[in-house]
């Protein structure tokens, strides 16, 4: 009888363990439920992000490397991020590529005794044309593999022109992006391989306007530069259709950007010290710099406000983070990558711990959920524990991929890399274009972004990643 | 041994028998999940709604239940189904209201000898005010119980201005605009009942613009019918500020909308023949009517053509639905319902058997889920079993609460109600007011949601709701 009572009392204590331990789990998940719910009601009703972008677009407006306009953004960020009166906000200093688009894009084809002007925008990085232009014929070369089928003497001293239009049927249009990007970034290089005095890629966009999308391009030191450009879409229908007539067709292209030496920038950084484990780093950011075309409102003016949202709403809540949160503002994502660089390699040298990095640089749309890498993937686990919290704010996808460009240079270091991945429908539209303009940024989409990031920086701040 | 024997031939029959119809499962889902990528794929590269949505935005624009525009609607909308050359098309007579905004939408304050000028319209199917207007004090009542608490002989003879603003907190914008909608449509009848001379509110918008926003509102038999209004965001704000100043701020408000006689109008339908079970019918559909202040691309234009996108698909795909699928563009949803009663009662008069119906009118935008009625709730079972076939698409939410305001008659019917939900942040900016204009539409975004109601609607009607 004994030996039952003990197992009575021991089934009723194992049940009486479990209770707590359910209660336990259950309290924790009620606590940063209502948490989660605080800073979304906050930034949904008070968030600054959207004034600050109103000034960031349409006071500074376009800020490409090396340019004032990058400076003033530098200098207006640290200010802003001062003014919220949480933690500490200071400058690292990088140097960066300067290029320069300047004043002539000039794109004019030649075909039977008719002139067509067609929508055409420089790359960047790219070298200009000599004065006056260049004019050659046309190659449509398709893609890569279409090039290189093709018969090096036709198509020395040519245009090569990259036809390859983005792929409609991808339901996440960064797969398009993914598809295409090559033609814009390895053009030039391909082409000159060839023979090709020039690259001209179809704008990388799903829309069908007179735009042109610029974006970096790349060279090899071994390979001779070319110019390289895009024209828009409408501009492409045009060319495809001109050169299907006349294969003898004719363009001019006449470009003055050009590379001046490198200058001196910087990453902005807002840093609240964790209370319990401040040697472990999370970090919070989106990219300063912006094309030209347009003023980079959302790529990524709105990556920069959502993160610089987090000390606001932390501020404003009284949420001190146990674990140190940097909210970092880095510098030329866009055409060479070096203050992501510049803060990996700072950190390596410091011996910092940064235990998750989140990035948001896939514009301030209505959020649909995370995409996240890990060397350690055991670390990865802990975001799917998360998951049912994010459900009342329509945030359903998780997905084992990437983090973004600005992070990926940490995940060496072991970091839980994680992007923000917001409804991909409209980016391309605006994407690189005069069409990125704050306009196209709607308040609360914008908005739940920003709650959606410092969410997640609050759960990893609360918990870390073990 | 036999005995065991039998049973091991058993055990290997079992495991068979499951081997068979886990395939046979996971066959009937690759042919699904084929033939729902197919239309995806078809409808974002093919897909005409787009271009139809420009036409009726654009060329129609803004049509008003028995205004000329809502017939030229009618008639473009059948041609446009019979070019799809696939079905019946046919039009469904109805009776309608015929209200109209005519030119004077005057709201001007007058405070301590200053003017001001605020952003207003009518209400949808309210009376005009007499010739010069309506001159008196206003009380700022906030909401219907602060109203009913008022000193009657305080708000006699008084403006009642509802105040009370949609609430940012919500996710879903539609829950906001559930708790605030009563102001306008109730708003004349609550004022009318405590004395008051005309019911003003603050539109029905999350945006902090200066666009006011119309809408129905109704009036009870027994209670003095007094005119409705609405004051934009910024109109709204301006209006508290100057109540605060000066509780003895007097408007005129000058309206010469009216009422005319019903007219004649239609449903527009476009039917396809169900091969297998004809009896069964599935209606897709949009309304056709739209308000006047914009071309009323989101709503519902985009519904409209939307559900107009099945027979385009289907004829191109060469799909033969096996149950019969009607497209019904309802007349008159926005200040009515008379084309859903009526096709309702058509419905029950012939005693046809809808199984399920399913309607789009939360605008244009990415689709995130479905919302869904039925009375018997194991026909709604169907659609979770199909939950996995969205995913792919973004497609996560499945909420069973409400099918849609045209398809609700049929509920009593015994059909299976079903709303396409589109992401909702945007859709409050442009609702009812002059940014509901076709510009505000992306391609992409339209498509995908045309591609999720015409897949439910292809495996409603392969599989039916048993």
């Amino acid at each position: 009888m004994e030996h039952l009572d003990n197992f009575e009392a021991m089934k009723k204590q194992a049940f009486t363990f479990l209770l707590i331990l359910i209660s336990a789990i259950t309290a924790a998940q009620d606590v940063d439920s209502a948490a989660i719910r605080k800073i979304f009601s906050y930034v949904l009703e008070e968030g600054a992000a959207y004034q600050r972008l109103d000034h960031l677009s349409n006071k500074i407006g376009g800020r490409v490397s090396g340019s004032p306009e990058a400076e003033k953004a530098v200098e207006w960020a640290k200010q802003t991020m001062q003014s919220d009166g949480i933690g500490k906000v200071y400058l690292q200093e990088v140097m960066v590529p300067h290029w320069v688009r300047n004043d002539k894009e000039i794109f004019t084809v030649y075909s039977k005794g008719k002139v067509y002007p067609i929508s055409m925008c420089s790359l960047g990085n790219s070298i200009g044309t000599p004065q006056g232009g260049i004019r050659a014929g046309i190659i449509n070369a398709g893609s890569f593999e279409e090039l290189e089928q093709m018969d090096r003497e036709k198509v020395k001293g040519k245009i090569i022109y990259f036809s390859k239009p983005m792929d409609q049927k991808h339901v996440m249009t960064f797969h398009a992006y993914g598809e295409c990007g090559k033609f814009r970034y390895e053009g030039a290089i391909r082409a000159a391989k060839m023979g090709g005095i020039a690259s001209v890629n179809r704008s990388l966009t799903l829309s069908f306007d007179d735009e042109p999308h610029t974006g970096a391009m790349g060279y090899q030191d071994s390979v001779t530069k070319v110019p390289g450009c895009a024209i828009s879409v409408a501009g492409a229908l045009k060319l495809n259709e001109i050169l299907n007539d006349d294969p003898d067709a004719e363009a001019v292209i006449e470009m003055n950007c050009e590379m001046l030496p490198d200058k001196l920038s910087h990453n902005v950084i807002g840093e609240i010290k964790g209370t319990e484990h401040p040697e472990e780093i999370i970090v919070i950011g989106g990219h300063l710099d912006a094309w030209d075309k347009g003023d980079g409102a959302h790529d990524d003016g709105a990556g920069c406000v959502q993160a610089m949202e987090l000390l606001h709403a932390f501020r404003n809540l009284g949420i001190q983070p146990k674990r140190t949160i940097r909210v970092v503002l880095f510098m030329n994502e866009e055409n060479g990558l070096k203050g992501a660089a510049k803060y990996a390699e700072e950190a390596k040298a410091k011996n910092e711990k940064h235990i998750a990095a989140i990035e948001s640089d896939a514009g301030g749309f209505t959020p649909d959920g995370f995409t996240y890498t890990c060397a350690d993937s055991t670390k990865s686990e802990v975001l799917l524990k998360w998951r049912k919290l994010f459900e009342p704010y329509n945030i359903f996808i998780w997905n084992n991929s990437y983090g973004g460009a600005d992070i990926n240079k940490l995940k060496d270091q072991g970091t839980l890399c994680i992007g923000l991945l917001p409804d991909t429908q409209r980016y391309f539209d605006y994407h690189h274009s005069e069409n990125d303009t704050f306009d196209k940024v709607n308040r609360r989409e914008l908005h739940l972004g920003a709650a959606s990031i410092i969410s997640l920086a609050y759960l990893l701040s609360e918990y870390g990643v073990n």
